[in-house]
């Protein structure tokens, strides 16, 4: 009657929603301010006031049909310059307006990178943990994820098993620096050996292995923290980004694809990215969207508090006796589950009103994910309980 | 290297977009107001104040974590509720929200469908003349498309055609009403016999078929016409609409699936929708755009423009002596070759710098589609010019 295998996607709630489902309803049973949710990485921060400006600027000033009107496929001309500029001020690159194709965010950038990529038998590695719509993305795409685990103890690459993994019908692997679900921020010794490692891989295979680099946090870094700009280190490198959580707009849907000519020398990847996007009916990016990019480049909400979050979230879990990393980025922390089985850590978490994700689905057992980007009140709130949760494993 | 498909998607220009560029060159080299471009679908009268008020509001007195935030996959709640509602008082309806799925627009509309619906050896119907872009999604979704000719007289359906190419394979039929690129409306008749028709098939093979209602010219229609709403007359319709056209905000990329519950009493289908949705990397409809739609529901632009611009157009083309129809919505006009191929009769139309779409491409040769969302300036000033192609095909 209609596809078995789309209705399996829609009716297995994911375990975020699962979680996030039964909150809601504990909520409504024993009052919002007991229960204490870190499921979901919906930015707490509001958006800077420069959006809700330019908005009403642009709807003040800007004749309504090109505002409201279609872009070209790939985006607003002038909107991909800006880009452009903007990163090349940043990092000293020399990308043109030609090398960006505006999505309607990061899970259309890396819908339509997998789908232009992908040819039959094409293997994605995903490193783990990993934001578990890569899976959903990659197999749309007709690519089989493969799937390795990051070192234990640091989170940055396990260069053995990556080797072990690695065989020729690979097209891509991905990074997401800072990283969901654990804040780890891939250091620039990662980086490089990663690069070598590809680029041995290509001549030994005689084939392109793209790096696509899956980049919604790069803003979302504390302490100073450099994320290396990856087509710096690698020609074949695909730069996936939204604005969605630097700017707290991730319903806004806005983002954009780079390829640059150093992954595309003749321009026919691009090509396949604008067939990719058309085959998945995108039609364009939201144009008002789009033109507010411009006046928010190099701009981010108040992240001082996701800051302030996590080192008090950090102290409190350490205190606690929880073994958790301080990691530089995003707004996730990934704590170690006191048991081997993550989701009975996660029951047992529920039992003093703490919401938590099991890592399972990250492809990374035995860990849970916290979502620091919420009220700093409810952090306040939830350390006597985080207290007693320890309290029951003998942590303290 | 990457998909040769996708390659070909994205390299092989649109005939429209083709005619388009080369319309932007030639007002380059002559001037823009001696081009005389009927190309593109484009609403030329802005969106109603409506639209920008509205925003700004949003901008002013919403909580900008809730404007600018995630809504869940399905569509906010009450905005779901607000178009069932409206739908409910405007047609006799009894929906509910759960029924509604909110999408950017209606391209996702239709690819997401599709890809709910498909099985492997599904075949879809596409009622000739049709908008290209069916093709496109309808393969992607891994469906083959079965072109069905409309009359010749007066572009309803053939049913006689449409028995002949109907197999057990045939999952889905899409109807587009008012058409893109005709204008023509279905009207009682042809949609009465149309689900008796289906209604018998599905009786034969003992397996549902679908009835997909394209939407988004429902609101743009002349003279008191009406447009049958179809899941009135047949159970399994699935509505597929966008806000694009009659607010004139195509690039805002905002509209709705309609899944029945008497197309979907198990609710399966609708969940297979959200598996589709999801597959696709489509995470909600633009926020911001999904809040802005219950201050607009039933309202338009300033359609009157575009009548105004068919009367002139269809009083003009039949004094010079061209062959059309005066279609009853939409904004578009058919208009026959007077030779056969149309492609050579678009050619000589550029001499006179008309710029016309032939209509082979959406499956029904020896037309051509004038699109009259255009300024009446222009309608004006291009009157002798299609006086002088008339004349040198001796028709006047």
């Amino acid at each position: 009657m209609f596809s078995r295998e789309m209705y399996a996607l829609g009716a297995q709630p994911s375990v975020i929603r699962e979680i996030f489902e039964y909150g809601r309803q504990r909520k409504a049973a024993i009052g919002k301010d007991n229960v204490f949710d870190f499921s979901l990485g919906n930015p707490s921060v509001p958006a800077p006031p420069v959006v809700n400006e330019t908005i009403k600027r642009l709807c003040d000033t800007m004749e309504p049909t090109v505002l409201h009107g279609y872009t070209s496929a790939v985006g607003d001309q002038g909107v991909r310059q800006a880009i452009a500029d903007y990163l090349n001020r940043t990092h000293g690159t020399a990308f043109s307006a030609a090398e960006f194709y505006m999505t309607a965010g990061a899970a259309a950038s890396l819908s339509i990178t997998f789908k232009a990529l992908s040819e039959p038998g094409d293997k994605l590695v995903l490193l783990a943990p990993f934001f578990p719509e890569y899976n959903v993305f990659a197999r749309a795409a007709g690519m089989e994820p493969v799937v390795v685990k990051c070192r234990e103890d640091d989170l940055q690459i396990d260069f053995d098993a990556l080797d072990a993994a690695f065989d020729r019908n690979v097209k891509a692997i991905v990074v997401n620096s800072p990283n969901n679900p654990s804040g780890v921020v891939l250091s620039e010794e990662t980086v490089t050996r990663l690069c070598a490692f590809l680029q041995e891989k290509q001549a030994q295979f005689g084939h392109p292995v793209f790096l696509i680099s899956d980049e919604p946090y790069r803003e979302l870094v504390y302490g100073g923290v450099r994320v290396p700009f990856l087509t710096k280190y690698y020609d074949n490198t695909i730069v996936c980004y939204s604005f969605s959580k630097s700017l707290s707009l991730p319903g806004d849907r806005i983002g954009y694809i780079l390829v640059p000519r150093s992954a595309d020398p003749t321009g026919e990847l691009y090509k396949a990215v604008c067939g990719a996007g058309r085959a998945l009916g995108y039609v364009c990016a939201p144009s008002l969207f789009q033109f507010l990019v411009p006046a928010c480049l190099g701009k981010t909400s108040d992240i001082s508090i996701y800051q302030r979050n996590r080192d008090l979230l950090v102290q409190a879990f350490t205190e606690d006796g929880f073994s958790v990393a301080k990691p530089d980025g995003a707004f996730y922390l990934f704590l170690r589950s006191p048991e081997t089985d993550a989701a009975a850590f996660c029951e047992r978490a529920k039992q003093y009103e703490l919401l938590l994700v099991p890592s399972d689905s990250f492809g990374f057992p035995g860990y849970v994910r916290i979502c620091y980007c919420v009220a700093p009140e409810m952090i306040e709130r939830a350390l006597p309980a985080f207290r007693k949760l320890a309290q029951s494993y003998g942590l303290c």
